[in-house]
């Protein structure tokens, strides 16, 4: 067992091409700029139209390919986290498999919602352990718009579609990013926030059976959730690792709400601008939007090389996720 | 990295209550038991009425902590492979690990189909990779009824409902019943086998969007597959292994149908009583077919402590994944 840990080689990102602003979300249901604005820091998301999850997450792994120059047949591994597969099956990770042509690549999807790439950036690590280099792609892809019922204002105006991801590299245990992390799941409070019941009901079951493909939330419960938990997370992945909370240089959360974001800073006692937020542009992208906020961070040069990054994902599960990395 | 290997501790298996006998189909659609039997082997499945795959997976899990005498707060992992899941969130795993009370556990799910249990082993057996002791229960779990079109008399036939799983927990690499492993995934050919298109059409699409729950399948197609990549991907795992193929006790193959399981033994050349059926009592359960046959073959006593078991499933991506067992 030689490789222990983990290189990130590259990041990318994708989003639909079509925006939608608040203001034509006011045209639809009864709602504002003014109150979402206000409530959730989002001011526009990016919706799918001719995209797919599995589109999305094929631009991505392309862009991977592209900037790390690796070729599609060196790939051992390909992993989408995502609540959002364009198919129960075949998984996503086995079309972007596909698409690639990365014939050596074994394929497969995984769930764990809005700590989705966080959780697979765990599975992904073990999964490259081995006495041999080996690389993954692993990508957080979402379109939650086929989610939303696009008549409820107090769902329809949080979710957004996109893509990001990373490809991995296996490392040694000190050439490695991996420092430390802290993943805890909450099933007793997973009714709090639903969605996407699959299926449809059968001739053999109770005329009662209903089947919504639709977002379901107790906003306030969630909200409680994270502004507790996610705190308790971090703090745990950071006594892990012997480093104090300004010791990170970037902390990347989930985009959920400025809100739950900015409490979080005040319960951690850290400065907002260590806090980056991109929830304006695209809402909330579920398993995507760490990624997506990476990449950006990484495009726009505000992360470098060497510097610390804690990653923070939580929702539907409940789950929370929390990895720090030296990047 | 003490602990590179796993143990089985328990399996288990639950079915839904309510069987559908091939007579029961004849009355639903133009098909005959004798038509369903003579392609398939199958005479009748379980189907869901109340039941849901989190439901079957709970009792499963229950029955794995009460036969392996594990508390449900030393489990560290409780992943499930699914492809028909009650929600994209919460996840199947993680509605287990609230029924459970399995506080310590992290949840997730994985969709690689009917390879879903084998690839859940390959990652649960690189979770438990740890230096310290570890515990983890892996469900296969499906309700495959929701996603079938019962007009369809082409995939209605094929399909049932169930749940199998295993408590595992890591052991030192010659303590271990691991021996090898052969995962591949051939997404260029997913299209042959779709199910569960997830969401629906959103008012941003295009009118032509159309979103389908159910089974569509190129039957002769996957056949093809089956019979080519099965027995190719269970000799790479023998040889890696250094086994021959008399030297396997028991060949645990995803029930999807009869005939193809025939034609593997065949091409192998080893004998069909090597090879236990039991689709004609559940049909194709996807993820769940492997573990509920293990499960009945331990409780029958027909596998015993120290036999080599080899387990292959094959379909959905496509993926076809085999690992090979010292029990």
């Amino acid at each position: 067992m030689k490789f222990e840990n983990f290189k990130i080689l590259a990041t990318a990102s994708q989003v639909p091409k079509k925006v939608v602003n608040n203001d034509e979300l006011a045209t639809m249901m009864d709602t504002s700029d003014k109150w979402i604005t206000q409530r959730t820091g989002i001011k526009r998301r990016h919706i799918a139209v001719e995209e797919t999850t599995s589109s999305l997450c094929t631009a991505v792994a392309k862009q991977l390919l592209k900037k790390s120059g690796v070729l599609a047949t060196e790939i051992d591994l390909i992993m989408v986290a995502t609540m959002s597969p364009d198919y129960l099956t075949p998984s996503v990770s086995a079309m972007i498999q596909g698409n690639l042509g990365a014939t050596n690549a074994v394929a497969m999807d995984i769930d764990a919602a809005c700590s989705g790439f966080v959780y697979g950036l765990k599975a992904a690590k073990q999964l490259l352990m081995a006495e041999t280099p080996k690389k993954a792609i692993l990508i957080g892809g979402e379109t939650l718009s086929k989610l939303v019922d696009w008549h409820d204002r107090s769902t329809a105006v949080l979710f957004g579609d996109g893509a990001g991801g990373v490809l991995l590299e296996n490392a040694s245990k000190s050439a490695g990013s991996f420092i430390s992390e802290n993943l805890k799941t909450f099933g007793e409070l997973g009714h709090h926030l639903t969605a996407g019941q699959t299926g449809v009901p059968t001739p053999f079951m109770t005329q009662s059976a209903k089947f919504s493909p639709f977002f379901q939330m107790n906003g306030r419960r969630v909200y409680r959730f994270a502004v507790n938990k996610v705190p308790e997370s971090i703090n745990q992945a950071l006594n892990q690792a012997s480093l104090k909370a300004d010791e990170i240089d970037h902390f990347v959360l989930h985009q959920a709400n400025r809100r739950i974001i900015e409490k979080i800073a005040e319960t951690l006692g850290v400065p907002m601008e260590k806090f980056p937020i991109n929830i304006d542009e695209y809402g909330n992208t579920a398993a995507a939007s760490e990624p997506i906020l990476l990449d950006e961070l990484v495009r726009t040069g505000s992360i470098q090389r060497g510097d610390v990054v804690l990653l923070s994902g939580f929702g539907g599960g409940l789950t929370v996720g929390t990895m720090i990395l030296k990047f």
